[in-house]
């Protein structure tokens, strides 16, 4: 039984993401999507907030689960028996990132197999910063992420604004 | 239970490759190496020959076989019954080659999933066409296929200079 | 008055330069398809079915034209009165290649300017070789290039491979 | 008539953006420079101080004008009745960066056409960020910037050290 | 007798930094190692502690000498008769990054030339700034720093998580 | 003592390559440009011809010599008792392919060294290959090679034209 990890910051997650998590769980047995920790940026949404909002996304999917996950992603997935990286791969830019940090975490624990799935167009031209982005200056992002987590970006800029 | 297939055309395989097809044959049940026709270059070994080198270093590998193939490589998979194609990424250029190819085989067949693994630190730097271009000029590529392979080219090498 | 020329090998015109075409022909106010000899590569289609090809594709932009050109661009382009070059660019890799040719034009005629449209997805994915690649081993092309072209390219295949 | 913006944060603008500028303004009949605030970087200047520089800097070509503009780009654009937007691209990392927002402002308005300007030597080897950088450890920049804004950048930095 | 720099910001040294240093001290008669103030970004260490480490590393390379450098780099290496500019290039991002910072260096010193090392696997993998973040999250990095400087650093993040 | 070889085809030499010599003269005792035999294409020029166009430029800079090379460099330089091998570097795609010479030459000889210098504007953005297709159609190239170059080229290219 192959238990894979798709970890990320998810802040907030898109339609890019989902496509990538419905094409990984077809190809393991069972799947955690893990909310990390993102240490340098300052997130927009709680950790509780974006378990929620993906766990809605995903609840047609029997073989994935999320979780809440902090420190270093080879020690959560030897917590969780994973052994399989699941990573997606938009652009030239993505690769030269994904490359050191999957050379860095075989380098830490072999037993971790990175794959990395390349995104489908539209999917491989956007990104929660850029979504963040042009949310803020007003524009409706429901066709980059699902219609739900639009309403819950528009709501958490005009709190954000009054902070 | 997942059967995925690595194509390429081998010409020769490397060490490189071998690393590859060990690495994917943790994640999937059956892994087909398929030894396919490269239209555009005229290649050095024949494909029986090709077959045989590889199987010569995939014998302790019991889920691993290898196989010549023709035609287009989503054929061939569903003629396998395989639904994972496997596609090693060394650098920049490669992913820009393997997104567009995946995007294709995508598009061509919807039941195709590819998964890109990345090439470890030496094998990344190497191919079959540099090893090839210095073992022309007299060097040792036994660093970087298999001895029984540096062996086989150097005889072949031999043979096509004197065709 | 803007005259633009938007070159290429067309070897076979696809869908991605069809949809650069009519982007084009909105910005300029005669947009002229140049379908130039390449040199370095032997053509599947004569110019003069690649001009019968795209004229049939373009007849309902009433400011393009086709026309077979021989020589350098910018030649080319000082006869039609042409000041403006359209090119396409669909990635990293293309962009390399366009910088250094519209630099060389710009060299050669100071009154050139080059001006790129990105492609659009799925369009950035694909290109004339690779869709005859795949032609060749019997895919169906009709996504990627115009479904009188498909028609022909399947023609001229089987010519070619009766040569 | 065909309006193009020219949008960017110019802190300040250099010698490579006003080449631009007048390449840009041969191609349409009314060419906006949008002093665009970019919230993720605290500028030097202010955005009255940019509209200044730039505009002493154009004085002599009649159908160009600079502005402060602030939200999303298509959305000023839509304002200004301006269907072009250009852009100019230095290197691969532009490119990549350009391809994503050329795509997402065409997902939010399609009647919005990027056109790209890749940058001429030296002009596609500096940047205001790179020019701010060795400002403040004292390098001459008048080769770089204009010679009043060579100034001006001396006078701020200068006043921002004591700030 | 030429004299060379490699400038860094060295936070904290790596054993990619010491192949370089190695490699580079073959091919001058004097180098100096300048670490650089970094003005971007809040270094982990000060400046006499990386001082410290690097010439601890270094101590059996004879012509070998540590410095501690403030402005710009062109300025340090008028004052130290230096004419060569060692810099190491791990991947295609840092050749965008050198090429552009070799060229202002030129434009501001004639006099100046880099020379570019390329990193060997697998230093060409990870950075100074990788390391921190793996090491802050408990990761043992004595495989990427010399073992002294991976005690300093557990250290210093300790310090740090308590300031 | 220091020899460096600079190997390339040269077929012919350009401005671009005179830089790199140059520039490369000044770094060590003695540099030997060696016009290496590329056995994957075609070459305009006979060895004893591009010595020539080379030596002719050259004579101005003591240090430096040119020969006839084949073989691998890595060999040549041994025979030479040369340590350092040049490279220049345009651009991405540059690095990318010396990267993989770079590491290859040091796994078949660790006493090599490989600096790359990289390329000035504008000689970052032409190669003998696209100055041989422009002026095959036409151009006059004496801006990008050495004026008795262009002249040889322009009778070559007749003389081959009639072959």
């Amino acid at each position: 039984m192959i238990t894979a990890v798709f970890p990320g910051s998810f802040d907030p997650v898109t339609r890019g993401h989902l496509d990538m998590i419905q094409r990984a769980s077809r190809l393991v047995d069972r799947l955690i999507v893990a909310v990390m920790v993102n240490t340098s940026k300052q997130p927009l949404f709680s950790m509780a907030d974006k378990v929620a909002m993906i766990s809605a996304e995903v609840q047609d999917l029997p073989n994935v689960e999320v979780q809440a996950a902090t420190g270093l992603t080879v020690d959560f997935m030897a917590k969780m028996h994973a052994t399989v990286l699941v990573r997606g791969l938009r652009n030239e830019q993505d690769f030269g990132y994904e490359r050191d940090i999957a050379w860095m975490n075989k380098s830490l624990n072999d037993q971790i197999e990175t794959i990395c799935l390349i995104a489908r167009p539209p999917y491989a031209y956007f990104s929660s910063s850029l979504i963040k982005e042009v949310a803020k200056m007003g524009a409706d992002v429901s066709k980059y992420v699902p219609d739900a987590v639009a309403q819950l970006l528009q709501t958490r800029l005009r709190e954000r604004a009054n902070e």
